[in-house]
This record gives structure tokens, sequence and C-alpha cells, in this order.
């Protein structure tokens, strides 16, 4: 990517790509702002077959936490899956008592463990929050400001699927392979479909599907990865869309782009100073198949945030609906 | 409701409304199936202003577990949301040797504490669950059978919204009451929707919202309250609905209509016997708004559960799109 | 107790007691350095009958936490246990592949929720803590410094109880009450026993009989309570002990002896200023009754806190050995 | 080890060591009983240099749950330490509206993922637990019968050191190496101590300082190691020990000397047959130096279990007191 990006260059992106004020000085959402009802009508319009295709993976023992990582995580565990009754409680007669035989669970899950949204109190750009809210909104307690039950009735929309992968001809990219704008354009064409205000694209790397296929995530979490270059920040803001997600761990190319000492550069500018709503570790080998089968990259996409108050961010399961 | 039911009564119920088998020997997803594609193009038809209503209420300590009841939870409590970083931890400079301030967070959730889809692995009828498997099926590791991750690209369809209480006259119906199946054509009739094979039906009763308005849960879980007669059960069967969902903690009446010693007794045949997908703790004031504006009481339902491995329910934001 | 305290009352006091410092530049444990070598030796030739008493509450959901509160905690949950293998799942045989029939578990526990070891990394005087720390040592992830680990050889040494309710003849002492230097030096010359420099003080307001007699914890946590007076910093400041623990949530007296703005101002100095290691939540009932029978209010004291690596608390299972 | 032992022999042992009824019908505390309070007079006794000796392992990330195992854990973790508030906060001055500034904690802890007690809960022989409970009253619910609040008065007495892998002349015994009762026999003398009735016994193989001197716990959990073999069962039995306790992850010598479909037999007789307290995965190194400098083997043991209602297990803070 030639010279390594420097602070500067994130000041200069930060003035560049700033969405702050622009839906108002009280926005939590961002841009999700640009999908408008006529978008969501038109959407809708795109289901055709009346196949829904889940963009989950799993959530359950077998996810990526807890693989080797270069960058580890904080406290990022699989979901914890407990149970608080069960069928052999049951079968053994215990439950009788109250009447019914009824089995129930609980989770121990962090919120980005798995196929999930960033949130706007995700990540900070020096003190500040998006739409310039201070990042001391912030605390043990919770995001006060940008939790992601402010999105619970947003996340419906178009979706277009970009597997640049397959455009490239290639089952997965290479880590460290950066994304361009240039790829992102390229991919839409070769899938004949426009991106449009408001939309959710995804892409495919096919980092995930290796992975799965080696039936080890070591070095998915935290590793090295093919994601977005950092100048995509530009196309990402041209095209007005309202969210992006991808199927590795962090969106974004890795090793960075950067100079030591600053990690994720493109976060950096997504979410705090764009307000861009990401999501990440989304499993994407279902609708590759179809897409290539049908050759129709978009549809209606429906991805509801859990809205668990002041959360930074929610596992979902995002449905691509053709 | 003149006599109490027995546990003949439920005997012959089961025997009447079993769907074991209907899908065949390896079915875990019940009555979802009688939603087909086309029901899904259909309901897609029905977005027609591009609102998106969200059903859930938000999960946060102020949500109802916790709170008096007759028949207090085993293990369910309220969502505990716990940050694994912070925007305090950013302010602080503390975070900046990971080269990025951004929060993180984590959360401990029973996955019937909230708005809620119950999966078919949550209530047994005698040793047996939903088609027929062995409640030995769900042990401390699971839902081996029937998890909640099975439906993970189903919960699509045509939503039909039966604001009972409204077309009853009343803000909300009387702890006790038992919506019978008149009650429930009655009222479809009143807002010109009929019911059709493989639809989502979603019931008010408007208990939930005088809660909420009285700021106190008290009595909520577990507690009196409006909802499904036994008698209903024929109609769920007669009219081959995917799913049913209401505004309550348990969506059938209670006190329940059985003897001492059974509880919950439209369970016992909704879930392990007629393999019925039930949603509870459905915020529905916004949606009756809606439709009481529009008239249009039905519309584009998406509700994915997180696909949690082994799950035998599952927090879920439904939306209803209209 | 006339006046309320003001800020200034504290920023005198804090310069009266502190103890940085005393203990070197690197201290992390504060008055545990109390206890000498000889004075464990000692306090095991005070175990006469071999008589093992618990001052642990039982942890589970029967515990304080989650009940009515002028001042609603923030996370603090009664200890949830959860199984993750159990006797009926062996009883239904689905165990044995594994080649053995056992149960197993896990708890969700907030480390001050019961019978507990406040550590010096709980409270901050101003933007520092114990021996002058920053307080930004106390992050997500934990305490860099004086976390309760480097307690883990020290909670040993001589026990004193003052059974301050039983000499003020009162089965509890009134919420409100303020227990003074006066009173804690009565009591010990009523129970013929000298406090020495070193010492775990354990003292009885009988408040916890009161609501484990009602069986309703309504105002413990966080409600009115007797409890120390602020001036009893000079008490305990000046007899050099070791450690204080009390019968309830919060050992000082509520409503507090300060000016709106100020809570637990005692603890303001105790931990951060003094370095004073606190025990909240103690059961002493047995000791109590133990001790009123054979006279004798010293004994062995071994409470060993479990050292969670960078944890501000810990629960413990304190033993007075007699 | 000769011929595999198969299930008639772990019959025959079951019927030889069998303590069922020993202590009454109602007895929940087994082998505990054997520490008599003379015992525990005599034990204070020992204690002659005042020094405290933790035999714990901190609770953190780096334990031992986790590694590479040959038989995979369910649901164990790494204790997940999570702060309710920080310093941070603190700082950012986000507390001061609750007028103290204070950091507070909670953990998700698997009661036997480190330092911990193995209850009597904790296994079963065919559908029995310890004096013949029926193993039906462990349910999701907790263990009805014996847990391991019942001991919480219980964890004193006089312990014993073995360093085993030191008088063999190693650093640590072979994996697979079973410890037999000529082994324990010989440590004994060779330390000059002499074992008796009530005694709490712990034993060295090295095994742990061999994983955190590699700093690599793979294979320590669940994998091969040194270990109790089978026939010390009456090495146990005749010595009337109160509980023994070992440096590995499951006391007993791994592959075991079963025939395959028998996993842990030891395990089989100790708890449930013999009602035999277990520890494991202590932390023996500063005790093994402080024994091997004062040539003393034997010490004032407290090491009480956290009372958590219903418990199987219990993490500890053992303590070795000279």
């Amino acid at each position: 990517m030639g010279r390594k990006l420097t602070r500067q260059d994130l000041r200069d992106a930060a003035e560049t790509y700033k969405n702050w004020g622009k839906w108002g000085p009280n926005d939590e959402i961002g841009t999700l702002n640009y999908t408008r009802p006529e978008d969501i009508v038109a959407a809708a319009g795109l289901v055709r077959k009346g196949k829904v295709i889940s963009l989950a993976l799993n959530f359950d023992q077998h996810g990526p936490q807890g693989a080797k990582s270069k960058y580890p995580p904080m406290g990022r565990i699989n979901p914890l899956h407990l149970m608080l009754r069960t069928g052999t409680d049951a079968y053994s007669g215990v439950l009788d008592r109250r009447g019914i035989r009824a089995a129930d669970d609980i989770v121990v899950m962090p919120l980005q463990s798995g196929t999930q949204w960033d949130g706007l109190g995700h990540v900070f750009y020096e003190n500040h929050m998006w739409n310039g809210y201070d990042c001391r909104e912030v605390t043990c307690a919770g995001a006060q400001k940008c939790g992601i039950e402010k999105t619970k009735d947003r996340m419906v929309g178009r979706g277009v699927f970009l597997d640049v992968a397959r455009v490239a001809g290639k089952d997965t990219l290479d880590d460290g392979y950066a994304i361009t704008s240039v790829d992102l354009d390229r991919t839409a064409a070769a899938h004949a479909v426009a991106i449009k205000r408001g939309d959710f694209v995804i892409v495919r790397t096919g980092q995930m599907e290796a992975k799965l296929a080696a039936r080890n995530w070591d070095g998915y979490p935290g590793g090295d990865a093919p994601g977005f270059s950092f100048e995509t920040l530009d196309w990402i803001h041209r095209n007005e869309i309202a969210a992006i997600a991808s199927d590795t761990w962090g969106c974004e190319v890795r090793p960075n782009e950067t100079e030591p000492g600053i990690n994720q550069p493109w976060h950096w500018i997504t979410i705090p100073i764009m307000g861009l709503t990401m999501g990440e570790i989304f499993y994407v080998a279902d609708l590759a198949a179809d897409c290539a089968e049908d050759k129709r990259y978009e549809f209606m996409f429906v991805a509801p945030a859990i809205p668990i108050t002041g959360a930074v961010g929610s596992p979902t399961n995002p449905l691509a609906i053709k």
C-alpha cells in the first residue's frame, strides 16, 4: 500500500469524512439514516422466490473466540450456553412439582463474539464518539449515547452482496490483501448491480470459509486478514451506504496500512466520524452460492440488532430475503 | 370456563392435535413448515409505506424479571449488560497501548427474559419433545434436537395482528380473561383480515402496556394474566398458522383452566405436540397504534432468533414491516 | 451527630489518617501489614476447644441483593449458580459416553454480593487509590494495583469480636445509630478483651439477624443502618488494626453523617487513605452466641480472599477458630 | 499397572470402601467427620513461625482452562472477571453523582476452574451419591444434598504435605506415573511425619510447576498426568484421612488404569462411596520450598470453601499456616 498511514492521515480523513451534525445534533444512528421508507418498499420488491438465507454463524463453543491471535482479545469468549432446567430434569421427575416439564436456558455472550453489528458506541476518535458525543458517555453502566437499542427499527433495506473473492477468481483473498474502491466497483459491475444510497453492502473475502474448512480459527480473531483498504472510506462516503459488513473478524485489512501504534485505522473513521454501522463475522457462503446461481446480487436485507440498552454491539441473525 | 381441565383432557388434546411425523421423522421446526416460499413473496408485497415497527422491549434492568410472582422463576434475571472496555477507559488513556480506543461488552441473559421465542425444546409432554424426540435430548449440554438454531432461516412471513383488547373495547383485558377462538375470529373480522396457512399471528391483550404505564412489573412474570384459552388449540390447529405471539409473559390465560398440579396446559400441547413456536413478552403498543391508524392489520413479519446452538429459546427483535 | 461533615472535614481526615508510604512505595495491602508473624503464632494459641465458626452467609438467591434500596446497586445481583452437568443428566444416562457420572457447576457472582472483603482497589479518594496509586490503575481489565490477590497469604491473625448491640442491651442497634469509639472501647471492656496492633475486629450491630428473622432484606443493601461513626477513624488509626468487619451492608452508619453529595465518607478514608481492608455482610449470629457462652471474645481468625487477579473485592468464608 | 481394572473391580472396591451410614443416614460431609475438635487444637499447636503459605493459583485468564485436552471440558472456562464500575469511571467524573468514587466487580467462574474442592455432589456411583442419596438430588437447581455449603465450618485441621516428586528425586513425576500406597508411606517416612485420622493430605507431583515453567497448560486439564493409583483407596481408607489434594487437574493417574469406557475410576469410589472431599489444582511450589527448608511437613491447614448453596465444588484459597 505504499507508505504507511500516519496520525496526520487519520486527522485529514476525519476532516474529510466527518458526518457530525448531518442528521441533527441529537442523532445516534448515523448512516442508517440514509435508508428511507421508499428504499424499504423497493427492497421488499426484490423478494421474488421467497427464499431466506441466514448470514449468521451459529453461536456456540465452535466459534472463533479463543483461537490463537496476534492481538489477544480482552474478555471475548465464545458464547457460553447454560441450562436453567433440562429434559433430563424432566425425565428424572424433579420438575413435576412445578406442574410443567420445561427446559430453560441462559447465555453468557460477548456481544461481538460472533456474527455481529458494531454499534456507534464501539469506537472513539480521541475523546469523541459519533456525532461529537463525549466518549465518557460510555461507562461501565453502558452507552448513554448511541446504544445499539437506538437502531431497533432500522436494520431493514436493500442488501447488495459483493463477492470480491469470486470476481477476483479466488476461493479466498490473501491475508493482507487490501480491498480497494476499484475492487468494489469492479465487483459490482461484474454482478451487474449498482450501489445506491441507503444500501446495506455485504462483502465476501472467503476468509471465513477457509477457516471453517480447516476446522481451525487460529489467526482469525485479530490476525492477518484480507479486508477494506483505508481508501475505501471514500467509496463508502460517496455512495452514502447505510452499513457495510464482511466475513472477517474486523472488516478492514490486517496488517493495517498504518504506522505502528495505530490499530484499525478504518474503524477510527467509519464508526465515530462517519457514523457507519458495521457488520463483522458474517457467514456468507450460502448467500454466495445462491447469488452465483441466480445471478441476482441484490435482495431484501433484514438484520435486527437485539436492543440491549446501552450496548455497543449486538449479535444478529442477518437475513437475505430473495 | 366451566369445569377444570384434567389430565385426561390434556391426553385427549394431545391425540387430537398431534403433528408428529407430519413433516417427516427428522423435522425439528414443526409448524414453521407451514410458511411456504410463495407466502414470503406475498408477505413482501405487503410492504407499502416502508415503515419498520419493532416489537421488542429493550433488554435491560428495567425488564419484567425479578418482579413479584406467584410462580417464581428459576434463574431468570433481567439481562446483565457488562462492559469489557469503556469510553472512560479511553478517556483515561489506558487503551492507547492497544492502538485503538474502543468499547466492548458482554451480556448475561436468560434466553426467555424478555421479548422471545419459545423454541421447540422448551416444553415436554411426559418424556417427549416435539416430533416424538426423547426429552433426554435436552441436557446440560443443550438441546441436541429442536435447538433454536434450526429456525435460523425461518422466521419470515406474513404477520397478522389481532388487537383483541381494542376490539373488545378495553385498554387491557382483565387478568384471568380467557381469549377464545370466537374472540380471535371476531377480532380478525373487525380488522377485515383473514388468517391464512403459514401466518405469524400476534395478539394484543394490553397487559404489558398496563404494566409499563404503572412502571411496575409485579405480577407480570408468572402471575395472573389474560391469555389464550385451552380451546384455542383448535383454532391454531385449524388455521395452520406458523407461530403465535402475545404481549404477556406466557401467552395463555392465568390462572390456568386446569385442575391443581397442571401448569400451563396450553403449552403442554402447543410446543411438544403441535410443534408450534411461540412468542412471548412482545411489545405491541406501537404496532397497535399504527394498525389502528392505517387500518391494515397485516404486514411483512421478520423476527429472526439468534441461532445459539442447542438453545430452547431466543431473544428476538421482531419487526413488522408495513 | 451534630453538624454534617463537609468536604473540608474529609480533607482534614485524609491528612490526619494518611498511611501512604508507611510500608514503602510499592505496598498494595495497607494495614494488613500490621499483623506480624508473632501475632499469628499468638492467635493460634487461642484455639482451645477446636471449634470452627463460619461467619459467611450462604451464597444463593436468598441473599440481600435485589432487595429494595434507597441507593440502588449497579449490577449487583445475588449469585447465580448454574449447572454444567447434573445428577439428572447422570440418571438419564447421557453422561455415560464420558465414562463418568459427574456434576459440575459455574457461578455468576458479583464479588461484593454477599459476605465479602472490600479490597484496596474498591474506593478512590479523588483520583487516587491506596498508597497514592492513580485511580486509572483500575480499568475494565481489573485492578493493576492493589488487586485482592495481593492479600492471598494475609487474612490470618487474632480476631476480636465486639458485640456492640449486646453490650448496649439491644437485639439490634437502631438504623442510623452511629457507633462511636467510646462504644467500641466500652464493648471491649465489657468483653474483657483489649485491642492489639494487627487485630481483625468484627463488630455486631444485629441488623443482619433482624433482616433474617423478618425473611426480608428490604432496606439492607444501601439502606439506613447502624454502623461506624466517621470519628471511629481515630480509633482504627490509633489501634493499628489489620482489618475491620461488620454484619451490615456497608459498615458505616447510614444515613451518613455528611452533607448531601458525599456518600460513605468513612469509606473515602479507610480504604484509599488508611489502606484498611474491610469486611461486610458478615454473619455473626453463631459467633455471638458462642462468645456469650464461653465469654471469650478473641480467637484465631482465618478469612482468605479468593485470589481473583485484579479484583477489588472477594467473597470469603471467614472462620473464627476457638 | 498390570491388567486393566474392570467394572467388577470397581464394584468390589465400592463394597470394600463404602462408608455410607457411618456418620448416620443424614450425613452430607463424609470423611470430613474424621477431624475432631482435639485435632484442630493440635493443628493450631503446629503454628510456630507465623508464616502463611497460600496453595491457590490466582484465578484469571492465565489459568489452565482452555488448554488443549484429550478430554475436553464441558463449559469450563477460566474465570471471567468483569468490572461493574472502575477507576477510569471515577477519573472521568461519571461516578460523582453517586457521591463516592468506587469500583466494583463480578466474576463468571466455573467452580472447578482453578484451585478447588470437589464437593460430595460432584461424582455419582451409578444412580447414587454419597451416603446413598439419589443422584437426582443434583438438578439444574443445584445439589439438594451434599452441597458444598454443608462444609462451611469444616475445612480446618492438620495438614500433611507429601512431596512425592522430591522424595523420588524428580522435579516432576512422569505423566502416567501411578502413585502407590507404598510411595505415600515412603514419602511420609522420608519427611518424618506420620499420617493421622482426620488429616488433610496434600501431595505434590510437580506437574503444575512444569506447566507453569513452560508457560503452557496444554495437556494439563484432562490430559495425561501422574497421580494416585486406584489402589491408594486402601491407604486413604485405612488412614481415615479427612481429605486429600494434589497439584494436578484430577488427582488420579491418567491414562487411567481401567478398561475403556471407565473414566476416573478412583473418583467413582472416593467421592460417592467413601465420602472423601478432594482438592485439585493446588499450587504447592511455595509450600514445597518451605517444607524442604524447615523440614516440617505438618502444619495447620485452613481451606474454607465458599458456601455457594447447592454447589458441587468450590474455589478455595487453601492456607498452610506454619
